[in-house]
């Protein structure tokens, strides 16, 4: 009988709810606090950043799901479902018994399953009559996806793109100006926190914490303008949960059920949209998968940062936020998977941690270019370099199955593709891409900085 | 009830089996001749260049349907069968009562349709034991495809770039590298026919003709190697079927037959297989569906070149073939959808525009870039400039309707994403691409060059 590769669902069942893991966990994440009254946050006081239907999302702990407009439906169907693929050719190379499945997230038009929030986010803003809508992108992946929301919504955009992937990668920002945003390279002249941090540091290359405090400080001073964010937060990860639900009934029709599900880790998004709806039954009816985050050695949050409170951006002006962290004037290194390079990890996914409900894990970076050559080389698509540390996971599970001699079903998701990254594979082939190693009192030293914060 | 956008086949509808028009048209190609005696060429006439089997299906005048091999529709299962996407944005961004679907090839993980015959002709080369494959590309879409697929079945490539795209387009370069192809820049002084054109014009930015002329050379001095091309050929065309007979279900799946079929054409390959399936009906039922192949004005062989015996390389090479010509050393301006900068039309297209069983309309540069910008911020894709110029003959059908008041049924073909062709969009953009007109003597003084050639 001839093997099925991709597993696909029809549109007609493409999830009609998100999943919200808040109403489910043992232990709810802690709240946000008022920086300055250390008091609770509400939904009501974060309306004047984000849209109100969004603001609710992030704070609802009792609704375990949450209806799917019609209208954003209508638009997840340009590429959705998404197929969920048996990596036969790489199980081949790897010789391994395992079973390896991976979630093709990368056939969005945009390239990542960022675009799974971005309409979300777009749709509930346009709903609410607001007009202008900013955000911050590190690799250019959640901007990307962002801008064509923000376009098929009507909404105008205003992008802050950390400088070096600004410079690394301009096909991404042409992407950008093709769906009508504006793109402005951060730190930029054009906020007073991208000038604080362009006046201490004049060669400063950018990061996502300064990138969002530009946005923050745009949405604030615009008429009729909100913030948006691509990760991090609890709103984001439900979005993202159309991921999992999906990847469920699709195991269902390969008749398989994962031992360990990865993904790759920034701030939490696609870890958790694949992750959660799987989580689920682990939480309600005892199932034992392991759930492992895989991220950058060089942004250790979860393997190597503390659990405590912190500043969600760089000049301090988000809500104070339950989170494992490096500090959140952590400057990580420059390597090529931008959208890794956060300090923090999301209230959920760090509650989750604490808890012991999942793993995380770290990979260097000349090991995720060599599982995303691995990866191209069999199953075809060229990852984008974020998505080839969940590669380079499985890869690792994959092998551990092999020595110990046992099958073992593997899921991660394919967050993205790299078509529009190949700058860095050139410079990986070419030798000039290196490892960044942390001592453990670099982080130590940084995270210091932040121990007068609520904890 | 709710739209169905995109009508997806599952994997075991994966045709079985290659539509061979050659078998059904009512008057054959006529045969390409030796050079020299002038004598029709049969297959074994062929098998120095290239591998038995292809030359066999290049000859193949009687059977009309061709075993797809076992192997290599495992493989197409990497991104087969492709969907059939309703456009339901653009048409109403057009206002037009037209019905406008579209076949997505750009989910290939390669970004184009070129994978349905490269991997055909890799896996014929390995079964044949040949161990090294030669080809050129213009775009570069043609290169990518064909190195993944070497890579996946086991063979060293070489390929020809046409130098202003390896210009331009460094990410398709990257590309071919990381799955293992060498790529070199044409003219090259590594062949003969490179070096000549090279002294005779040292800035000359290439052509798909000298391209085609140094694989081919490198191919005879090459030992265990065979010559492999991406479009032009009848074996191409045919494996290019793949697409339409999968599009002819998917059709039937959303209840509607077309009434237009349309491909951008550079040497035919994924007009041809968009069309031919469907051609069928015309041929043995009587159809009277349309079909349009759209060429860029700077190179409109179809439109306004002549049809007689030329060669398909700029140095001579190739046998001679009947076709649809400027002339075989025509230097198209350079233009961004390198993928069409062909002097000629293969065999079987230029007999069916002859006997006026399909059309041609060109598009200028600038057109094709307005219509992919349009598709793109309303279907989400960023298309291929090759692929826009499809779109823009589309919007142009659409909009006929729309003057007529008329329903229509049009179906295209979206044969690549643009992702890797962004820099394209940014000249646009900045206003810095142009139109190029050809004057009716630029073309006869072309063509008079090739006047002694065999009528």
């Amino acid at each position: 009988m001839e093997k099925t590769k991709k597993f696909l669902l029809p549109e007609n069942q493409l999830p009609t709810h998100w999943y919200n893991i808040q109403a489910e966990m043992p232990n709810k994440p802690l709240p946000m606090l008022h920086p300055g009254t250390k008091q609770a946050l509400k939904a009501e006081d974060l309306y004047p950043l984000f849209a109100e239907e969004l603001a609710n999302q992030e704070m609802n702990q009792t609704d375990i799901w949450i209806e799917i407009p019609e209208e954003v439906r209508e638009k997840y169907k340009i590429y959705r479902p998404t197929p969920l693929v048996r990596a036969y050719s790489l199980e081949k190379a790897l010789d391994t018994p395992a079973h390896i499945y991976f979630k093709n997230e990368s056939v969005s038009p945009v390239g990542s399953h960022k675009l799974n929030s971005a309409l979300a986010q777009a749709y509930y803003c346009k709903k609410q009559g607001v007009t202008n809508i900013t955000t911050e992108t590190g690799a250019g992946q959640w901007g990307t996806a962002l801008a064509f929301a923000a376009k098929i919504f009507g909404l105008e955009l205003a992008v802050y793109m950390v400088k070096i992937s600004y410079e690394q990668k301009p096909y991404r920002r042409s992407l950008m100006q093709t769906w009508g945003a504006q793109v402005i390279p951060s730190p930029s002249m054009s906020t007073k926190a991208g000038r604080k941090v362009i006046t201490e540091n004049p060669t400063y290359q950018g990061s996502l914490g300064t990138a969002i405090s530009e946005a923050i400080e745009l949405a604030m001073s615009t008429p009729n303008c909100k913030y948006t964010l691509g990760s991090v937060l609890s709103h984001v990860s439900l979005h993202q949960t159309v991921i999992g639900i999906e990847a469920e009934k699709q195991m269902e029709m390969a008749g398989e059920y994962p031992d360990v599900v990865i993904g790759c880790f920034g701030g939490g998004s696609n870890f958790s949209g694949i992750s959660f709806p799987f989580m689920r039954h682990n939480i309600n009816e005892g199932k034992k998968t392991r759930f492992v985050s895989a991220e950058p050695s060089s942004c250790p949050k979860l393997t190597r940062g503390v659990f405590q409170y912190d500043f969600g951006d760089e000049a301090g002006y988000t809500p104070l936020i339950p989170m494992y962290t490096l500090g959140h004037n952590f400057a990580p290194a420059h390597i090529h998977a931008g959208g890794l390079r956060y300090h923090g990890a999301g209230t959920i996914v760090s509650q989750l941690m604490k808890d012991g409900m999942m793993e995380a894990v770290d990979i260097e970076q000349l090991d995720s270019f060599k599982a995303g050559v691995l990866f191209a080389q069999t199953e075809g698509i060229v990852p984008a370099p974020e998505s080839a540390h969940a590669i380079a996971a499985a890869i690792n599970e994959a092998m551990k199955a092999k020595e110990e001699g046992v099958s073992k079903t593997i899921l991660f998701n394919l967050s993205g593709h790299g078509l529009v990254d190949m700058a860095a594979y050139d410079q990986y082939f070419a030798g000039d891409l290196i490892n960044y190693s942390l001592t453990d009192k670099d982080i130590a030293d940084n995270i210091s900085k932040i121990s007068q914060l609520a904890h």
